[in-house]
């Protein structure tokens, strides 16, 4: 074995993951404006251009690394676990405590970001939403339309994170997280068990 | 007078309203994505140095000259004046119209895409939206907390252009206008007219 250096890392096994593990780690610390492809390369000990080799942008790096700030399979058991009674109103809760969060709101502001910004990282994105998260969400919903209801459910809280954290309008922006639960609650209800059609 | 030719315009007196209209066109007709700089000054006929000289980046030459494409006085007059019965409705049939005509479909991903990838842009467009949409809409909102139900509205509409015509996340990306229209007339006569504490 040779102990590795300050040097560069070259191109192989184990990069890829290096590069993913100082990406993460830096996304998840500074947020997704604040990370660069140099620093993260820097962290990884490689070359900027062999991040971009394996990841092709920032976009689509920030996209294959990002983690949820939560687990939505036991998250979504325990919100249906109590019934529908004050679902919406749990469901709000959840969704707006990670919202506020501060990995929460990296994650999601991080998100939106990439997703806007290009189309190969937004397809990532896409298929990290309708897969760990709708999928999740729609497979315990027990009325018709599970899918619509979760996606619908998904629209509202990407357009509140939009206006609260990424662009900054009032007064979403400074409403307090008990304001949105109370005038969330009864949409997540319609969404989640009410008449759509 | 000495007649222009094909040759470049000097910075001064009327170049910045010349971009500005190269701009205008190019973002309506091509989207904000496919218009370039070096595209829009071409057509105005200067160096795309000083499209950034004047305007700072893309995102912020589109917030600097995009248009709505409707009247929000007169259209929150004419939606407001038959009543709150079927008020939501209303509402949703109008911006689900507005999304999907080719020409509401470009403004909104072209205002989503610029405020989501820089702050400069962001702001400009923060303040397009509370002046021009929201401002015009609480107005007319004859209930408490006006700004907050206008910003409500304009958050899941936000959401839905974001899933529907950015990210293309299905089922909302292929949902018939009609079965939107129908899941959202409820949560917009909630946000308008509904308790919302």
């Amino acid at each position: 074995m040779v102990a590795v250096g300050r040097g560069r890392r070259p191109a192989g096994s184990g990069t890829r993951e290096a590069i993913a593990a100082a990406a993460r780690r830096q996304f998840s610390d500074l947020g997704y404006q604040r990370a660069s492809l140099r620093s993260i390369a820097g962290e990884a000990g490689v070359d900027p251009r062999l991040v971009l080799h394996f990841f092709g942008s920032k976009q689509q790096l920030f996209a294959s690394v990002v983690e949820l700030p939560f687990d939505p399979e036991t998250t979504f058991d325990t919100l249906m676990a109590a019934g529908e009674q004050g679902l919406g109103r749990r469901v709000a809760e959840f969704l707006l405590g990670i919202l506020d969060s501060p990995e929460g709101r990296k994650t999601a502001t991080g998100l939106i970001r990439a997703a806007a910004s290009e189309e190969e990282a937004a397809a990532t994105i896409r298929d990290l939403v309708a897969q760990r998260l709708l999928l999740p969400l729609a497979s315990r919903v027990g009325r018709d339309r599970p899918e619509l209801r979760a996606s619908l459910v998904a629209s509202q809280i990407v357009g509140l994170a939009m206006a609260r954290h990424v662009v900054g309008l009032t007064p979403l922006a400074t409403a307090s997280r008990a304001e949105l639960i109370a005038a969330l609650a009864p949409v997540f209800d319609h969404y989640l068990t009410g008449q759509l059609a």
